[in-house]
């Protein structure tokens, strides 16, 4: 049976018990927050890039509605109206606060968020004192995971929000220089052969101390995976410039017929946050406005951008069947390399750096081919919580490899994110694939 | 020669000195964001409804725009990208941010804003500090008279941005009972003379010590007004609940085409700010969720509902000539009530009050069946200051009289204010007329 | 009283009988349609835009409605659905089928429309046989008058949509060569003097015999109206390419504020049909695409072109009532140039000619600077009927004068027409005004 | 190797030679358009649902860029802008009119379109006289091909065209009583084992003689299947109503979120056509409308219904995967039964009729869970001609099977339909599916 050997390979920084990590954590979120204004916290551009407090209070939503408010008797909710207002999507709890006015919520205000969240924390700290039954464990867990992406969203969301600002603000400034010195490596093929794999995780619970995965990871099942060869990393700027100068961004023949749709629409002649100004070419990034640097991988693409990038190339989008095969092995052959070497944003990296291995993790987030449907047996969780992945498998494709925002403890062969082919605010690039013939 | 009668009438109660007169405008300006939440001065729900950061910063860069960059040899300005950010519609001037993106800007921040205004009028004091020439004294004022009416619009748009969020947040608690004992006075039709009227104001300038006006007050002309009644009071919520229960919203032959495809569309039942709650009616307010009192004015009209509420009372709007005509005229005959005797928002007002009087100033505006035109002979001024109100001269209707948030000072017969006749979110009112045929 | 002296002034070719007239109106419609093809027939563009069908059945309709169900006992409705199917705007009478989608009834086929005109011909022919009462002989007056209205909604309808065509499509060829030979006369500049003037037609029924007029007409009452000049003839193509290599439509300080927000919006470079080819100049046209003609009056512009091209020429559009005015006192003066002498419709031009006289009237509509409002003392009629006009008094300004598509026995000084200020898909240009100050 | 079997089992209805199938292709287009009326060609309701003259147009459009211009030399096009008109989405030919306003398009005329079909048969009769190369006969194969696919596209334009109308205008009027007496049979599921399958079809050209298949079912390519079970017929009206009594479209749980944002945006309550008239189903059809008949499949079912449906039934949809599979092995097992065996538009039947039988083709497409994807190691045809069925491999799902308004020599098991999930307009149902797991 294949092992998700990527979660093994990253040693385990996680405090010894639950309520630890649920501390560890909790903590983050607010840690990322940290260097913003308390101006920055409400910022929402579009419906779908949600405010800083925003995060802060449904991750909290999420513990006080799945664990408190089931588990603890006599729990009173911080607040009767934060059910409503801060539910993302889940119908089996009720109405939501539309989406896209998220931004209009000047109060409760940040300090009110920082209470509620403190207030949840201080009851869960009170349910995970002593012995927990699995099933909560299980919740908790699954708390944590959800608070981990959503830090990630905190800082695609405010990337995107604070992006629309003329005045280019800065959340972190950066220490080095931006620009590598170094000539951007040259791709490498590597070969992968075919055959019967096992894709996904085992369903969680089947086994003992398995890591976590999502529902949409399970089950694991079969899938038939035909000879192919993968880059040995994602294309990066300088590459994605060759393709503008070519005239890539005009030229219908290379692109999706609604990727040229959206090409013509919103007149799409460079990546998401790419500015040209007077003659040089720069980069809008969690550092400030940036000289773009041509070794760092192209991000923020969108799958159209991604497909039309691969053709111009003469190959293709990987399927995510292929890039978990890849995963799966690169991981047991070299495992010194492979593990999760990129720089990410828990050791102050906000944007993915120059690729100097092999890894298929961190860096960039990678579009595959794959529409993101149910693996076949798949079954969502009872209950509304298992509206967190199933009801959203349709028009979306699968990303693999997760980004320099990921929380690396979440990345793992088998982990699917998932994004519309014309979204471009994650941090989603291409590395590109091969059918192999020899 | 019409005097402007009103504004003699009102006490004068501005300091002697322009510079002191200057300190207070713009200090009245901080006073009315003191009970604001930092998160609450980004809020903008709509292109029209600009967060309170936004009008604190537009009228510094007045000031900054028209007075220092021109007449301070040497000024630096405070940052060089305010010129775009803050400009409104100064053509002349340049280019402008979108205003329907003005909430994205969390920064400057509210603080670095502060720093900004305060930039601006210690600059404006050395200016100020001494003789200043006629051209300067007059920009000055009408800077002033500006930043007043972004004050009332400070209140308006706050309003509207706040009722976004079903906390019902409060700007100001109230303190007294909200609903009123007294029952309602009765609607007394006051009955006007016709005749060759003199409308508007002289220009600026063409006579010593005058009072302000706004170029579109001018310049003062004839105007034939034939005999007319005009109701006592606006017509308070008691009358639109009348107006409500008879089908009103449902019967199109009581509106224009216009309006009537806007309440299908928008689906309006009531006025904005109603809300029908477990059989009884409330009204979101300043002073935040409040049990609809029948005896003060409805206000929150768009002028479709404006026009439909007099139909159904056998009435029509006033033009705004009769509007003025009847200003005038009160305040020849009955000096003591028909000065601006309302409530206002200087007196920690947010809300119109009941009225008991017969004063045509205050309270909530009143729209007009008069389009807003430029008066014959009106001529803008020269350069981007001509942008202030001549180019909006289209599709808008005139609204007279001022409302509890207007600043008191700026309330005169000949002040013209205009929105679009489906705008609701000016505190706007409806007082009914009639032809007199006696 | 004044005279609405342009109508007699008009020679009366309508025949004696109120039937023989009824006829004739019915058949013009009839007779403009002949050169369509059937595919020509349905054709809509936009919602404004009706198909021809559409138009020869809703005047079918109109008889139907207003004089057959309920002046002849026992008429049966030619097909039950009719009635909802041709209803334009009367809600009165009941729901409408919408507007936008009118060009999606391929059935009721053109053989069929014709045949429900024909038989509502008949019973009409039955109804007029003899001696009818004065409020049958009212409704068919204003039926025919309708009918006349809808002529030439007939043609700026067509031209809008077959100019969606780049196939150019002819409605009628020309014979003549199109540009005409003379150079433009200059504008002279027409001297008014000022007074109260009696503005409007009285009531209808108010005199034995009066002409015809629409209710917007009345009542007829007294305006002031200030010296004046008006010019002698409208803008020309000529000058309208001045402007434009003037930059005129690049330069914001010309325009309103509205103007100039759709001038960006929907890219206005020219005036509508205007088409700019390897560096020369066309118009679509009725007769086909031709090369600009600079002598001819330049048309289908906006009141937002109207009144950018009247403020480079340092003039403004008129009111309604110096036009009024002006139309009055030149027929007065001049009979034998000012009755209506341009090119009509009814002769075979289907595009203004170059003008040879003075005549108000004919050729295009000219904008005025009145918002279309109520005349003081307008009742609408009672009834559905009181919706023909009425509930359209916003939002709209009038123009005066009519076209070369008008029908010119419409074409009376007090004539009202009226559309917002971006519609151009009518035959609208500009003819300038000044105030007069000597 | 797989056979293809649909197409073999179905029996050779084409004439022997190529012109001879030309012919019979072509003439079927006009055949199919006999009843219409010359208003009913120019319909287009949105932009997805091209007027029947488009679609005349185009087909011939495609012999004549296709073929006619590259091989016939010195031919001369019928008309110098139909390459533009007629042009649907080949950006490798040129610039397109814009699709959404097809219908605007009176001229050419039916008349001329036909005139237009007739010039390009002589050609290509000519063409085809004689020896022709392998070459111009695949193309010539490709142009029939795709001239059927316009042949159904026609139905079901002009279904959703007509439907707009609200006298439910009749394609064609039915002989027999619409409802079935017999009551619908019940479900059988259909069990079939697992393995590795080869699906699609060997690229045109691998074989001599081979039937014709789109690029799009190429190549032939191994799939892994898991063991499943069908459903032996499509869901019919009476389940659709079992679903909707149990409040199926007001049951958020049931629906992927895509899809629930459409039933609440678009107020979907039932299937499009689908009428609820004072208690009583109807349904829109080419026959008129009619009562729903609960034995006939449920058709014009978007995805997300179908997938709703699905869940509710407790299955799901089908991989395109394993409906091939199923559609392989029941023709070898059940040859008798599993032919095209439904009735089609060929024989008068614009409506699926009720299911007697086994067969996977014919009646309703059935939507699968399937992303329109390109085979492993698909190659689009180079030149303006590959952007025929490979640009749109993004978004849209797999549909198999055909309909009822299919051309039954297009029906086989390897044919490919793609639609987006929301579409609506076809004849699309559901056949569901479920694991297998004995």
């Amino acid at each position: 049976m294949a092992k998700t050997a990527a979660t093994e390979a990253m040693p385990a920084q996680s405090p010894s018990s639950l309520c630890a990590r649920y501390m560890d954590v909790r903590q983050c979120s607010e840690r990322y927050c940290a260097p913003l204004n308390i101006e920055d916290y409400g910022l929402q551009a579009v419906a779908e890039t949600s405010p800083a407090k925003w995060h802060l209070a449904h991750t909290s939503w999420f513990f006080e509605t799945f664990l408190l408010k089931p588990y603890c008797p006599g729990y009173t909710p911080f607040h009767p109206r934060f059910e409503y207002l801060f539910n993302s999507y889940y119908n089996g709890i009720g109405e939501q606060f539309p989406r896209a006015q998220r931004g209009l919520l000047s109060r409760p205000t940040v300090e009110e968020i920082y209470a509620y969240r403190h207030a949840v924390d201080k009851a869960m700290g009170q349910l995970l004192d002593g012995q927990v039954s699995k099933e909560i464990a299980a919740r908790v867990e699954l708390g944590l995971q959800h608070e981990m992406q959503h830090q990630e969203l905190f800082f695609t969301d405010l990337k995107y929000n604070l992006a629309q600002n003329p005045l280019h603000p800065i959340y972190m400034p950066t220490e080095k220089a931006w620009r590598t010195d170094e000539e951007p490596q040259d791709i490498c093929w590597n070969s992968f052969e075919g055959g019967i794999r096992l894709i996904g995780s085992p369903k969680i619970g089947e086994h003992e101390n398995g890591p976590f995965c999502f529902d949409n990871e399970t089950p694991q099942h079969r899938v038939l995976v035909e000879p192919f060869s993968l880059a040995s990393r994602p294309l990066n700027n300088a590459e994605v410039l060759a393709f503008i100068e070519d005239g890539g961004y005009n030229n219908p023949t290379l692109w999706l017929a609604d990727g040229w749709a959206k090409v013509c629409s919103d007149g799409w002649q460079h990546p998401l946050y790419w500015q040209h100004i007077d003659g040089q070419w720069f980069e809008f990034t969690l550092h400030g406005l940036q000289a773009l640097d041509p070794a760092r991988p192209a991000c923020h693409l969108s799958a159209y951008e991604a497909d039309a990038l691969a053709r111009w190339y003469d190959a293709r989008l990987p399927t995510e069947f292929e890039w978990e095969t890849a995963a799966n092995e690169l991981q047991k052959t070299n495992s010194q390399n492979n593990g999760v070497s990129s720089q990410f944003v828990d050791q102050g990296h906000y944007h993915p750096s120059a690729n100097h291995n092999e890894s298929l993790f961190g860096g960039v987030w990678q579009w595959t081919s794959s529409a993101y449907s149910p693996y076949r047996g798949y079954q969502a969780a009872a209950g509304a919580i298992g509206e967190y992945n199933g009801k959203f498998m349709c028009n979306q494709l699968v990303l693999r490899g997760g980004s320099c925002v990921s929380d690396r403890r979440q990345l793992r062969a088998s982990y699917r994110n998932f994004f519309y082919p014309a979204d471009r605010w994650q941090f989603s690039g291409v590395r590109i694939a091969r059918d192999r013939r020899d």
